[in-house]
């Protein structure tokens, strides 16, 4: 089966203490002491309305310094080899990032959300944000394979060569 | 500041039970009892490993029936217009699904992974898949704006006439 191909645009971009893969935080979670901005273009600014009453968003992003894709990679938490999908590693067909953050403010005129926690480098285009809901997302006794037996590995190196996002 | 665009690609689909928008569940979480497929192309299948031992994994889709884009919804579980991203409103500018569901069994050689919860159309092209662990994404008591105090609806109507993907 031939699958169509689809077009993204970004909606904005982020701003980030993160200049280069090396030391970005594996998860968001990890660098919940950085703050960051998510700078949103004027033609999307009014959909930021209502967002500023969750405590957490989820950013959609393009992974945009990634290169190459491997169906095989040994995770930062991890010394051996696991499938792409069971891990973050930024290295993926579409090269998109799932980033869950705490809103520090919104300024919705201006476009900016003020976020704690982040993994993405200074510069990702935004794809898309939205709402965190425990109600839908929150399991914590959900089975994670690999990742429940895995090390606390926190920081990224350099082992993928773009985005930190991963784990 | 011009953003650059980016191309996607499928890298498979969604067999569901699902076969127009109104009736689909809001959220996958709704659709327990309904079992479905996600077949993914050879190529990227070597990815699949290691999956099977996640309880629940993150189905980024797109939702290629989701007609225009809309910075103010009325979503399922609210009356009145909300910002698209305090949402999961389909009529997104990248149309991006973000689904979690429960992995029932995953057959890496065949690419199919059934799954139940599911709340996407028949045939809605997938673009990444990614581990659920609680420990990076489970946050019981956070805040949740109008989610908060919104009705309990669970099942689509047409309103989008699209992906039934909404909250």
């Amino acid at each position: 089966m031939r699958l169509e191909e689809v077009e993204l645009a970004a909606i904005g971009a982020a701003s980030t203490p993160y200049k280069k893969q090396s030391g970005v935080p594996i998860q968001p979670n990890m660098g919940k002491r950085e703050f960051a901005e998510i700078h949103i273009e004027p033609e999307y600014r009014e959909g930021l309305n209502d967002l500023d009453g969750f405590e957490r968003i989820w950013i959609i992003s393009y992974l945009h310094r990634s290169n190459g894709v491997k169906m095989k990679v040994v995770p930062y938490r991890d010394t051996v080899e696991r499938g792409l999908f069971s891990t973050r590693a930024p290295c993926r067909p579409n090269r998109i990032g799932l980033s869950l953050v705490t809103v520090k403010s919104i300024d919705v005129k201006k476009g900016i959300i003020k976020v704690h926690g982040i993994d993405l480098m200074h510069g990702t285009p935004i794809l898309d944000i939205k709402p965190y809901f425990p109600g839908f997302e929150c399991y914590p006794n959900s089975r994670a394979g690999w990742l429940d037996k895995s090390d606390d590995v926190q920081i990224a190196d350099d082992r993928f060569n773009d985005n930190g996002n991963g784990n």
